[in-house]
């Protein structure tokens, strides 16, 4: 009477199968004979519909792209145990040398890949610039601009064609797949090498053509692909495997170094260690154990040292354009940090606009990536045509717009010379005078980290028009939203904290008569805002803030932007982030239940025929239910003459099914199975291979003679599965299953004279879609 | 055939009732005719028992401190649905501002009091001391020891006074109890008004009287005092009450705020907001959500802002003896930190000994406490004698040990005078001729903040013999260990700080010849270092370092220490923290199963006859459970006619069933209760009142025509128990337990035929204690 939720390896449509299932149907029937009318009403499940109408494929990846759900459960059945019995102390103590050697090599990898990227970035876009701005000194204007813009082209080619060719999974963020992986969902190609690969060189590519776009997210990305390479432990493939990796055949410890690989990645994207634990806690990670809060800083203090090692030995000038200078934005100690009334005023105000522009940012956004991913459908050629002509439009406005700004003099008190003649090009001459800068070119023919730099620079020693500015926030505003969603590895931290900047340098400017405040820091409160405004991230930004500006001063006043802009957007939309994962149809559990989930029961959310097997069951059962259905979980009833009456013996996955009939310990009688059962199979054949690569059903031949015979699936069930009794309120079924990181839940009845299960929850039957397709007359706004 | 483990209020001992049971026990009877020789062992549940032996009462204090559990759950009955049913937004609204407003209180008012600590132990302090020394400088010694030693005795005096007559339960840190709050376990008096004020003035006097103790253990219990007596909404005795409040007449949103008092207690102590967080998150809390992430940093936020303001109020010298001095304590700029292999080496054999030395020094303390409490148990004069006695001998080895000290020259590149005139006292002359100074009495004739500061101080600026520093060390080792357990409030990070600074200095000399690190940072590594050895806390020691240092750069260093200690500790016996829980007899539930739990099913450890009501139930019935028990929760089972066969309707909780009773909402006939209950009572009625305030079963009065009435318990009762199958792991039953907060556990069947619910578990079920008593030849240590 209950469907199996989850979605099939490689199979893309949630099939739900009709056949008649094993035993105690009928009587199952009875019982919810009253409740036929909802029963056709849920046979489709929304969410599948739902999925292919908003089409994740486009933004994902041409491929169609298989959602798993992942088995976090700790799976207690008679052959893990025998294994884990007779494990011995070397056991312990090689699995401990490989949890800390894998967070060091994490730290290792992420920390390098990190510190590569800004070198490779800063070394082409610093050649791009200068020749740019060499040929703008000659005066020849034409010739900056063509080789501005086929140089941004190009390189915008090389990325999409990346992402386009080789794998479209890299596109986007990342951070919402990783977020969905750590909540149990797997997308296989997601973190597959090849994917990494792209990711990596992809990101390059796209910030050197000067995108609106960021390195984080990519970031994020990358470190939980080395993570998962790792975990999975090389490959049997190639025979690049290690006995020792069988204690990482399991998708919890794949689970936690995918979230050191996130923290690593925040860590190396920002250098900011301590950032980098608490955006993994606050915002990727769905489970945490305090165990891991030490291994997760441990990774992403391993990635401080190698960036600071890197930087060390870049700034005896051996690495090219890579500068030596620090991320620390803003420099604290030039300016005065005391503030009054009128200053909380501005920043108040300051918030709450940035609050509605960081909604509206998340609205466009999702409008966009919509309408994008409908273009990205129709092939490769179209994905690269769009980033095409976004980089050329990209491009255009870089190099047209500051032309209308006004040539500003040199300030007299700087060290470094005015006009720029390196790369950084804090004070861009283009085409003014010599002791004249423009400032808009200053912002915008420049890399996206040095622009931040400008925008935080304290007042006296850089000045902005407020034109400039405006022009400056309105263009990266409307360029981050028409970037994010072409098929680049395109991270949203920066465009944000750009505009952010942009946007708060200008309020500075405005609010000038009223605040003493400086200018810059105006400026880094604008960018803390306008993040609270689409990430609604809170600490981990705080945090981050405070470890690029290095100063405990500012916490007041980011926190209190924060808490504004945050509190402001929360009433028209959500996260970025999550708005991400609806659009890719990802089906994310919340933490919180949806409050109208108070007023059901489970019962009143399974749905379809419950297919269970017995404790000793017929090899023929089992393989026309593993063949006709895409269920990936059945209960086990142990029935008479092996007990007293029908009960629940346990859950069976179908993984472990599969080893068993590939293994084929069948025997002629219905009996249970000797003891040297433990010694033909062992936990390790057990264990769960990297995603998408299991044995499949096709991969089993089953004789003809055999199916008559019988199996007993005592050793590999699962003794103790999570049940919830049919009357358990369906909101708190739904934290008990993702506090678990459950992937099936059995339902067991509440009287008597009823089979032991009545059905078997899964992640689809908690989707919201799901629950208000079953029962449209509930208005989840109603139920605060 | 199930117990219920709760103690009952007020009820020290745990009572299990003989009596028979409602309905259905012969049939569980027969089932569990195999086990009968099992349910005569665990009549008596061992944990009970062990409580008494190691009398927790002489550390808690000298009234009997009842434990209470707290249920974290969120109960799911009629009445509730129906109050938040009719929820409007002002409601909702209401319910924001008091979250925010309560935690925005507790950081103001944690802040307030950790600045108050500070400039009152600074100010009588700076005073004794500074008495002390201008007596010194006219070479009359002896007068100089008897006021030193007279002011620290009256100050120890009026400390243990106030703890032995006002409020026991102040004395010792704090931490442990907060902890097990946390956890859902609650001895009344601990967070009370009283213990709230004796910490605060105890502490400030304890400080003062030159103890080996801290400030920061009791901070934190201040912090969550403040928390909770917010929480609990003033008092309706003082008509100090608001109806806002009732929204926080839950054990949840109380937790939830004690975090956040948690939190700010760290925050103020060390002026760490990050640090404080993250000690909430790592040390304190059983529970943690993400929302609370962000109230919690508010909180720590506010404190920060607090004493930040504070302190600059007082930089104008308005406030005595009170210092500018930040707590940045070890000043990096002026020392190099680059270092290699040998360095590596040195600190990793710092580290290693610091482990040994760690877990020696809790064994130590573990033994000491039981020794104490064996002379505190016996009355009020007995715990101040013990208090004076340990304050003379600190006095003795404070004034006595700098003799011994030779007389150091003073340097002459400083810029504060040499020996010192202030009260700080860097450079103590002690007996020393002008121009000399006792780097001993530097050290012991100071506040234990400036101890700290002068070992963290680097080589340059200040000098100490070997045999000093080993004295020092020595001495602060011994003297933290027999301290505490003494009857003030006590914190334990400052002796741990003090002994490995000292150890660090000490073995920075060792060292000289091998490395060029700094003295200083061998000093603060060394506390960090013993931090790991007895704390055994990882990231937030170092979040809190980092705040204190105010660089990035000693992060490897740090980690690097903190990971080696407390890897060789934890060989040895478990952290400082959990033994002192271990000894008050806290029922304290790990996050991790113990390891032999695997091998057992739930239905092992329930005992004891279940009592169990009928959804419609006679008065009598329920006022004879309630008298004859002390059970907390009862299932509630629905018969025919109400149902076709017995089925579990839910569990009633004892505090809502003394509700309903004095309500006396009775019927003559067994009908079910009609709409207008829920005009009669409401789900104010059920907020669950401050800690062991609650209605009690003598407070109401029965007639005997009432007794054979019946009441409808369908309103009131949860109608989505959590259960598990009695053949669910005990291991797996005791993490959802703990990671839903729960109080009671239904244990339903897994066949037909026998009643709907065959045990509850309640936390003593999980004790290790119980577990073991009832299987004696289960090895502990075997199952790992």
């Amino acid at each position: 009477m209950a469907k199996e939720g989850d979605v099939n390896h490689g199979d893309y449509v949630h099939d739900i199968e009709n056949e008649a299932s094993v035993d105690g149907n009928e009587e199952i029937g009875r019982y919810w004979s009253g409740l036929s009318e909802r029963n056709t009403s849920h046979s489709k499940p929304l969410l599948v519909k739902r999925i292919n109408t908003t089409s994740q494929i486009a933004i994902v990846g041409a491929n169609l792209c298989p959602i798993e759900s992942l088995d976090y459960e700790i799976f207690d059945n008679e052959i893990f145990k025998q294994e884990w019995r007779s494990r011995k102390k070397v056991d312990i103590i090689q699995y401990v040398i490989l949890k800390w050697g894998f967070a060091l090599l994490i730290g290792l990898g992420t920390g390098l890949v990190g510190f590569f990227n800004s070198f490779a970035v800063e070394n082409i876009a610093g050649f791009k610039l200068l020749t740019t701005t060499s040929l703008m000194s000659q005066k020849r204007y034409a010739e900056a601009f063509l080789v501005y813009a086929s140089l941004n082209t190009c390189l915008a080619a090389a990325a999409a064609a990346l992402c386009a060719f080789i794998a479209p999974a890299a596109a986007g963020s990342g951070i919402p797949e990783v977020k969905a992986y750590l909540n149990g969902v797997d997308a296989h190609t997601i973190l597959a090498p090849r994917t990494l690969f792209v990711k990596i060189f992809g990101s390059i590519l796209g910030v050197s053509a000067g995108f609106v776009v960021g390195k984080e997210g990519p970031m994020v990305h990358t470190g939980a692909c080395i993570a998962s390479l790792l975990g999975q432990g090389g490959s049997r493939k190639y025979h690049l495997t290690c006995s020792w990796l069988r204690y990482f055949k399991n998708d919890r410890d794949r689970r936690d170094m995918i979230t050191c690989g996130a923290a690593a990645g925040v860590a190396a994207a920002f250098r900011a260690p301590v950032g980098g634990v608490l955006f993994a806690l606050e915002e990727a990670a769905s489970w945490w154990r305090s165990a891991l809060l030490w291994r997760t800083f441990f990774t992403t203090a391993v990635v401080g040292i190698v960036l600071r090692v890197a930087i060390e030995f870049c700034s005896t000038g051996k690495c090219g354009l890579f500068g030596a200078g620090g991320l620390i934005l803003y420099d604290v100690n030039s300016a005065n940090v005391t503030y009054g009334i009128l200053d909380i005023l501005a920043v108040v105000i300051l918030g709450s606009f940035a609050g509605v522009l960081g909604s509206m940012y998340n609205y466009l956004v999702d409008k966009v990536v919509r309408t994008y991913s409908l273009i990205n459908e129709k092939g490769a050629a179209f994905k690269i045509s769009l980033v095409i002509t976004v980089a050329f439009f990209t491009s255009c406005c870089y190099y047209f717009l500051p032309w209308v700004a006004k040539c500003i003099p040199c300030p007299s008190n700087v060290t470094v010379s005015c006009p720029s003649t390196a790369e950084s090009g804090e004070y861009q001459s283009f085409q003014c005078p010599p002791g004249y800068y423009n400032d808009l070119a200053s912002l915008f023919l420049n890399t996206n980290d040095d622009a931040i730099r400008n925008l935080f620079s304290p007042r006296i020693t850089k000045e902005f028009h407020i034109s400039s500015l405006f022009i400056y926030f309105f263009t990266i505003y409307c360029l981050g939203i028409i970037t994010y969603g072409i098929a680049i590895p395109s991270g949203l931290f920066i465009p944000v904290i750009l505009a952010g900047a942009g946007y708060g340098r200008l309020l500075g400017r405005i609010f000038e008569p009223f605040t003493k405040l400086d200018r810059g820091l105006f400026a880094l409160l604008g960018a803390a805002s306008f993040l609270g405004g689409t990430m609604r991230m809170t600490v981990s930004i705080c945090v981050i803030l405070l470890e690029l500006t290095n100063d405990l001063l500012l916490l007041p006043l980011v926190m209190l932007v924060l808490l504004i802009s945050k509190t402001v957007a929360d009433n028209f939309n959500r996260g970025v982030y999550d708005q991400i994962l609806k659009i890719k149809g990802l089906p994310y559990l919340e933490a919180h239940a949806e409050p109208y989930m108070k007023n059901l029961v489970t019962r009143d959310v399974v749905s379809g025929p419950l297919i269970s097997f017995s404790g000793i069951e017929k090899v023929g059962t089992i393989w026309h239910a593993l063949n006709s259905t895409g269920h990936n979980g059945f209960p086990v009833i142990d029935e008479p003459p092996f007990s007293d009456a029908p009960e629940l013996c346990g859950l069976v996955l179908r993984s472990h099914l599969l080893v068993l009939l590939k293994e084929k310990t069948f025997s002629n009688e219905r009996r249970l199975a000797d003891q040297d059962i433990f010694e033909r199979i062992s936990a390790l054949d057990f264990g769960k291979a990297g995603s998408g690569k299991g044995i499949k059903v096709e991969d089993i031949d089953i004789q003809e003679e055999e199916m008559d015979m019988y199996v007993d699936l005592h050793p590999i069930t699962n003794a103790s599965p999570f049940t919830v009794v049919e009357t358990m309120s369906l909101a708190k079924a739904a934290i008990i299953f993702r506090q678990h990181g459950l992937r099936h839940m059995c339902v067991v009845p509440k009287s008597q004279g009823r089979p032991p299960v009545v059905g078997i929850l899964t992640r689809h039957d908690f989707m919201p879609e799901h629950v208000l397709g079953l029962y449209p007359n509930i208005d989840p706004h109603k139920w605060r």
